[in-house]
This record gives C-alpha cells, sequence and structure tokens, in this order.
C-alpha cells in the first residue's frame, strides 16, 4: 500500500541542472527519484515521481526543499532518510522523512518560501565558499537598497522580475519581507513571500544591487514594477548566490 | 633586477594533485609559476620557481601556505597581488604579497607550522563542507584523544607516523602542542611543530581517533612511537580534512 513521504531536502546545486527531471541531465529529482525506485522494488520506476514545491535553477542551492512522494515500503521514515542519504550523493541530503496525510502537496499547499541571495564583499578571494556567493568589486550602499527594497515589497505585478513571463498565467506575486543585513564580509537578502516567478529573486537582487552601486535611483524601482517589461529591471544575478531556505505550509 | 617575493597563500586543495609541480598534473604550484610566467615578460619559464614552506599532498588544503620567489617585475606587491589573483583560478588566492630581504627562504627558514584536521560529527550529512571535512559515524572520546595526544607532544622519532621514511633522512620531530576542540558538529586538532614528515600529521589523526573509538589504549600510542614501524600507527586520515593554516618564521 502506498504511503506519502514528506522529503526535507539540503543540496548543493552547483553541478546540476536545477531541480526538475531532464533526459540526459544531473538533476535532483532524477537523483533522488533514482534513489527511491532502487529502494521501493514492488514499483515500477515510472510511477515514482517526486513533486516539490517548486523547482530551484541549476547552480541554486537549498538548505530547506520540501518535496512528496507516494511511496509503496514497509520502511519506517528514518529508514527511508537513512536509506536515501546513503545512495545519494555528497552534495544532496535529506535531513527530515516523514510519514504524511495523503493529502498533502508539497506544491500546491506551499503558502509561502524563503530564499537567501548572498554576496560577497570581502577583500580577499573567498577561496572556501566561492560557489556559495556572488563576489562584488564594489560595496552598495545599504541604505538605497533598502529603499529600493522597499518599493518591491507588497502585492504586485512582477512582470518585469521575470524571466519569460507567459501571457496566460498571472505574475502578481506578494513580496512580504525583503531583509539586507551584512554580516562580515557577506551581505545576505532574505526574500520572503507567497511564490516566486522564474529567476524572480535573482532579478530583484540585481536590481537592488544596481539601486546600492547607483546605477538606478531607488524610487525608479516603483516605476519599473509598472512597465511590466523585463528589460527594464537590473540584471540577473548569478545563481550561484541563491539558496531556497524554507518552505511554509 | 630581480627582488624577492613573499607569498601568502589560501587555496582549496581538492581537485589538485597537490603543491609540486608535476609535468601534466593540476598542482598549485603549477598554477602559480604559470600565472607568474605570464607577468614576468622579461624572465624564462623556467627560471620561475616558487619556494615553498613545505608540500601539500594531494586534496590537502591550505589558508596560510608561504612561498618565495625571485622575480623581474617592476610591478608593486599590491600590483602583483592583483595580477596573480585575477589569473589564478577560484579556489586559489593570494592574501598577502610583500617585497623581503633577498635572504628570505620560505623552506629553509620556516621555524614552525600550525595544522587543522577537521572531522564532522554533526547528525546531518555535511552537504556544504564535504570537502573540508571528514565524516565520522561514531563519536570519539574526547578524554582518551587527548591522552593519546600528550604521548605525541614533544620531541620523538616519528618513524611509525610517516609514509615511506627513508633511511637516510631523520624522523625526528617536535610537536609543541596538540589541541582538541569540539566547535558544534566538529571536531578540530589543531597540531603545531617544528616540521612534519610526510602524512605526519594525518597519520596521527587517524591513530587518535582510532584511540578515541577505543581500538588502541591512549598509553599505546608512546609504545607505537618506540616500534618506528608505520604499520602500528593508526589509518591515514583522508586529506580533505587537512588545512596547513600558519607557518611561523
Amino acid at each position: 500500500m502506498k504511503r506519502n513521504i514528506r522529503f526535507t531536502l539540503c543540496y548543493d546545486g552547483s553541478r546540476y541542472h536545477g531541480w526538475e527531471k531532464k533526459q540526459g541531465q544531473e538533476t535532483i529529482q532524477g537523483k533522488m527519484e533514482a534513489v527511491l525506485a532502487r529502494m521501493c522494488e514492488n514499483m515500477q520506476p515510472e510511477e515514482i515521481k517526486l513533486i516539490a514545491a517548486g523547482r530551484t535553477d541549476a547552480g541554486v542551492h537549498a538548505k530547506g526543499m520540501v518535496a512528496n512522494c507516494y511511496l509503496d515500503t514497509s520502511l519506517t521514515p528514518d529508514q527511508i532518510k537513512e536509506y536515501v542519504n546513503h545512495y545519494l550523493p555528497e552534495d544532496i541530503a535529506v535531513t527530515v522523512a516523514e510519514e504524511v496525510d495523503m493529502r498533502f502537496h508539497a506544491r500546491y499547499l506551499a503558502r509561502g518560501k524563503t530564499y537567501c541571495y548572498t554576496c560577497y564583499v570581502g577583500k580577499e578571494k573567498p577561496v572556501f565558499d566561492r560557489k556559495y556567493v556572488y563576489v562584488l568589486d564594489e560595496e552598495p550602499d545599504m541604505e538605497k537598497m533598502q529603499r529600493a527594497a522597499d518599493c518591491l515589497v507588497g502585492q504586485h505585478d512582477f512582470a518585469s522580475f521575470c524571466t519569460n513571463a507567459g501571457k496566460k498565467k498571472s505574475t502578481v506575486r506578494t513580496v512580504d519581507t525583503i531583509a539586507i543585513r551584512r554580516e562580515g564580509d557577506y551581505l545576505k537578502f532574505i526574500f520572503h513571500g507567497d511564490g516566486f516567478l522564474y529567476h524572480m529573486v535573482r532579478i530583484m537582487t540585481g536590481t537592488l544591487l544596481a539601486a546600492g552601486k547607483g546605477e538606478l535611483l531607488p524610487e525608479q524601482v516603483a516605476e519599473i514594477l509598472k512597465m511590466k517589461k523585463r528589460e527594464f529591471a537590473g540584471a540577473t544575478a548569478p545563481a550561484r548566490g541563491l539558496c531556497l531556505l524554507k518552505i511554509d505550509y
């Protein structure tokens, strides 16, 4: 009999083509499903479908991705966790495995998401965490970035902050908070919202950095939102600085 | 006219075959010398010889390696640092470049070295620092390890703690201190001594861990020293956990 197993996952996205399974490419979903298929001998590999809260792009990391899967296994959640971690590569880990109600759906029921974007502003090259930070040449103005961020907080049409916005699907999202913090040589941008469009966090970060460097006025960000055109916003900040921290249910 | 330039280097040794230049292999010395040769147009590449305080093995990291090189360049030390960091790969950095007396020799004048060996004893897989730690299955006994470490401190013939001890060269070294500290999910072994033989820090670590796991009695370590045979000591701990912290002059 199938049970609904909920996983919390941590991964270093550096060497993956993102979350979503793609034929012939290394992906987090692909790695996980292969291990689950190996574990569930009574199931056909095609039956194993991991439902994630969302998809992370190539090179993006996660500390708290959530995904669920209907599995026919007699193992306990702790045994599942142990099995999966043993067969997964070193750069992917299950931190929690638990049995949940059959109605739990990692994507449909996700109410909020927290992402952290990390920049490095130190003087020396960040040799040991080079894969997890975006190195800045100059230090951006914190106050200007916070003013720009204030324009983004709230419910808006984020069409300007999204790559390949379709014409059909809504691009309206609510960003509750954007906290910008200096921690030693690191600059952290913590975004919380009900959901984020494709590349949205990275484009918001690139736009805040542009405001911090004086390339645009903080108040222009409100106008960029109104334009609803990608080309008015800042650059897409590199994937390596982004990490999915938490999903709210 | 040649000047003697002293470099302090930081590197992630994961993808290198160690410090020492080897034909056809990626090494730290090879990378550095190639960049210096590019910088010094008036010099023949063969003239550029980087003299390091010591050689680190394949996979071993460094935060404070010191090396010097006689260079014919009109660049200031700061310009040299900037040039070299620009052309070096992301996993190697010069943290200090300075002009020193022509008599400074990074190897002959090194009086002491500090190494740190890091083990991980947490419950979850160390996804983001997996390349810098040795993951332990069980938690070793701190008190037993410290007692075993006390046997190693002092001036001893470390022939048992060395791979391929030659018959000619002395294997006597002085280890001043071995500090074993628990920091969160990490267990750190800090070794300070006048010099270390090939694999010596990793074999000492493997032996301390064996004592901590009860595979040998702490007091046996004194006898292992007397045996002067590699096979009596513990396993060579993996390279990834080792980092050269500092050289004293």
